[in-house]
């Protein structure tokens, strides 16, 4: 399993309109191959920093799907409109990439 | 859906004695309410700090499932000897909690 996050630092005021941009996305993750999950979460506001961490989960089967959906026009027609829209960033994103070590995932909890 | 994440860095060398760590541990996390999901994930290697990052996710349904096991006995159990080991770790754990905003999990990806 492998895991690729993204993490977002969004301006103070700008989070509704980030979230607003998420919601309405048309990924087309789910036609992509090894795709396992996607999450957009929302994590702490730093209030001395002037605004609210966000992170973006996607599980694939392996790395090589994720590498291949990087270079897929799904890909390119999900993020044309990055940056033509209302929402302040605070620096850029940053990506990491994980593999999974150990997992358990209750079936029923879903 | 409520994601508890805590990012490790393990000085190199270290990284088998931390997997193992983790591979062993009996955490009871299956029993505890709330619980979804856990994950321990390996990063990317820093060369130049000399450390691998990994991460643990842990997904509960909400805040308060959270909340309610870290004040548990299994919690105390599955921590008490966090410490007691020759993993080297740079610097403290670091927690962030998220919720989440948006979710697509393939059922049958899993």
């Amino acid at each position: 399993m492998f895991i690729a996050m993204n993490r977002f630092k969004i301006k103070r005021g700008s989070e509704e309109a980030f979230e607003t941009l998420w919601k309405n996305r048309e990924s087309h993750l789910e036609d992509t191959p090894g795709f396992v999950e996607f999450k957009l979460l929302r994590g702490p506001a730093d209030d001395e920093g002037g605004f609210t961490l966000y992170a973006s989960h996607t599980t694939w089967k392996t790395r090589v799907d994720f590498e291949n959906w990087t270079k897929s026009l799904q890909f390119r027609e999900a993020h044309k409109n990055a940056g033509k829209n209302d929402v302040q960033y605070l620096g850029h994103p940053q990506l990491e990439t994980f593999e999974a070590v150990k997992g358990t995932l209750l079936a029923n909890a879903v």
